[in-house]
């Protein structure tokens, strides 16, 4: 692949400044691009490391200048590179086709141009859509839907029954559809509660590697649709969670929460049960929602229990204040006893 | 499926109230449930949305009476309810029979009205009790022995030589056996301590899915009877759960600790190596026990390192007034200097 | 299996005290030991559980004796009890061979003595060392390398294009090589970075069971020679992990970070993204390292955000004090008020 900048510039929608014809032959961080890579900046912060690096081509903000450098003015420097990055590592698409090992149950519907890998199980009654791939050694549960133009990694269980919309990832070893957790103590030990809802996965929706979905215990768990799942993140029985949210690795969230659209958490955050994050709420790292609590709309939050972020902060300063506060304390009982 | 309220009584044993005849077609939470179904409620506190709902017929408790409504009064209102959707939805047992693609290895016996799934291999020397299903695409390791009447969920693995007791549930991207995690720094690296004990699961347990359960180094890592294990769970070696213990999501247990009867665990706990939780604790969300430690009996502890929840909420509260402290100390100081 | 306390004393580099011919035909924890049995005390702490410990032989520290039992002196007793286990507990080596339903893509090469188990799926174009041993129902993306002398256990995947170095261990559910977590918020939606690097595993590395590690955006994730990772570890893309390091369960390390040779981090650690944690430092359990801080060389830090583990303990210390605190300067205003 060799394209030159004014080529890029064209295919990305930026403005060129410096040599148009420079040839470009791949992508690179700043710190590590030669003179054929591409590369990008966010801010202006960042232009001495622009001005030291060897790429050949910068991507840039658009109110950015730099002295003897080929750079391309974007609105968005960092979609922009990686629609850069696209064009010099496509991503192969599987190609169309059941290999002969897949193990299909019956009344399987298969739309047109669907890959399935070896070793795979498609229970009875399933419906994959066309364009979806499904890897080797993944088993889909009877009577699962999947929309169109999914990918899904080698290695996936869904169980009976989930819906799975359209253009969405599972990376491998991810679980949909498992049971909740759910029991009644009865007779000195703990029954089963039966677990006979269901899963909806939304349209353009990515989950993580060895990730959980469990299904309802009654009507459905369901993931909206743009968001995107980490991996080893833990979501349990009807649990609602809305559009764009973004939930990084390790997160557990607890039976009947509710996650509003464009949520963003963190690393390994708990919430407890029953518990609502409101729309475009922030969860910072490790925190903890308690049960049945709710985060505001567009709050950012840390800590166990979770409060908003400058209280947090303000409290943990106070705490490493605390040697010294003793120490005050400590000397105004010494006057007083003097007095 | 359809029954009338009269019959569904006699079912799950309650005493009812209202038209015995009233046709009943499904189960529902009181929330969204319609005039043909069954929905329940725990106590009095519910019984504004009790009689708000649209429920053809509630489980109650003992104590309850509503308004021109059909229901039926039990001791346990959960475990009835429990016991109406398995009418409403019984779950499938798998077909007896293995499948042509599974993979026998030599010696293994297999009882009556197993059910083995496509692509699973059952190493050498392995035994499957009476009417045990085993899903696709698992790995049993050799001369692992499972119970009757199991319930092993497609892509569970087990490693040589565990032992499963009967109607054990293990849910898909389950391992169990894994080596633990034990090494000995020696000649400027991590050697590795030999981990050649076992796993022994007993029986009505129930794995979660992608937990992970590691062999003893010597001896035995144990699951006692009953115990119930979420999704994402840590069982490291050597570790003894006593019998009926819950244990919540991404929680983690270090090696050689012991967790007596009936303790409740919640999720993305942190039990350190060697630590001892006497039966009936309660573990509060995202706490820490530290290694060698132990939790009383009966007691409920909280954050890390775990402490009594009373003395936990505590501090939590007098940190919440660490501002007004501190400020009160800067006032003292002022008066005392003015002195 | 049946030695000499002698015979063992040889192989295992040890001086023996005692009785030369006893026979030994076991191994196991002192508590448990039988006469027949072999075990090992580490310090001269634990010389009153060997006294009355049946174990027929000890494996003790140069410093210790024993009244009136076998006892073999080495300068490492839990690396020499490691051997003595290993004795008596050999793992067998995988058959060398390819089971008949395995599938191989084009291209692979596989050197020789290599054990490939039922159903496991290697891509096109893999190259696999001698000795190395792929257990059953893995799936190992096209292009991947593995180095000789390896143990994958089954249901393993790798993606495509990993690289994995000699005698490198890893177990079940293990996925290696899967998409980084980036996305581009543009037009209104998150919008996927593309994640084109690799993951290279240095020799001797062991991963546990269910860990996850992604594959770099641009460039590699690392992990170096010798590092032990427990199982449900989380390394995002990017991560360079150095030498020698330990990881134990349910860890997360977040994009870029950077984390030395000779770390040693315990259970349920969060660190951030473009976190750096330099050489021999000890991170505590489920710490939380900040985004874009760095741990120094050799410090041993605890709490979120972590910090010098003697600072977290005095502030746990005066957090534990600050009822009292408060009361005092209660009472300090009321005296003052009286003034």
């Amino acid at each position: 692949m060799r394209i030159t900048a004014k080529d890029l510039a064209r295919q990305i929608g930026g403005e060129i400044e410096g040599d148009p014809s420079k040839e470009l032959t791949g992508v690179a961080p700043l710190e590590s691009a030669a003179d054929g890579d591409i590369s990008f900046i966010e801010s202006e912060r960042s232009s001495v490391q622009a001005q030291a690096s060897k790429a050949g081509c910068l991507i840039t903000p658009r109110n950015i200048s730099l002295r003897d450098r080929t750079i391309i003015r974007v609105r968005n420097p960092r979609y922009a590179f990686a629609r850069a990055i696209e064009l010099f590592h496509p991503r192969p698409a599987a190609a169309p086709g059941i290999d002969p090992t897949a193990h299909l149950g019956k009344g399987v519907q298969i739309a047109s141009d669907v890959h399935i890998g070896p070793q795979t199980v498609i229970g009875n009654g399933c419906c994959i859509g066309s364009h979806t791939a499904i890897g080797a050694g993944c088993v889909i549960g009877e009577d699962s839907i999947l929309g169109e133009h999914c990918t899904i990694y080698p290695r996936v269980t869904l169980y009976p029954g989930v819906r799975i919309g359209s253009r969405v990832t599972v990376h491998s070893g991810c679980v949909i559809g498992s049971d909740g957790f759910g029991y009644v103590f009865e007779g000195g030990r703990y029954y089963k509660f039966p677990q006979v809802g269901t899963v909806e996965v939304g349209d353009d929706v990515e989950i993580g590697a060895n990730s959980t979905v469990d299904r309802g215990a009654l009507g459905a768990t369901r993931i909206g649709r743009g968001t995107k799942i980490d991996n080893l993140v833990q979501i349990a029985h009807n649990v609602q969670i809305g559009e764009n949210c973004v939930i990084a690795s390790q997160t557990g969230i607890s039976g009947s929460s509710v996650i509003e659209d464009n949520v963003v958490i963190a690393g390994q955050v708990g919430i407890g049960d029953h518990a609502r994050v409101r729309k475009g709420a922030v969860l910072g790292g490790q925190c903890g929602i308690l049960p049945h609590k709710s985060v505001r709309s567009g709050e950012t939050v840390w800590g166990t229990p979770a409060r908003p972020i400058r209280e947090q902060l303000e409290q943990q300063a106070l705490a490493a204040r605390l040697p010294r506060l003793f120490e005050k304390v400590q000397s105004l009982l010494r006057s007083a006893n003097q007095l």
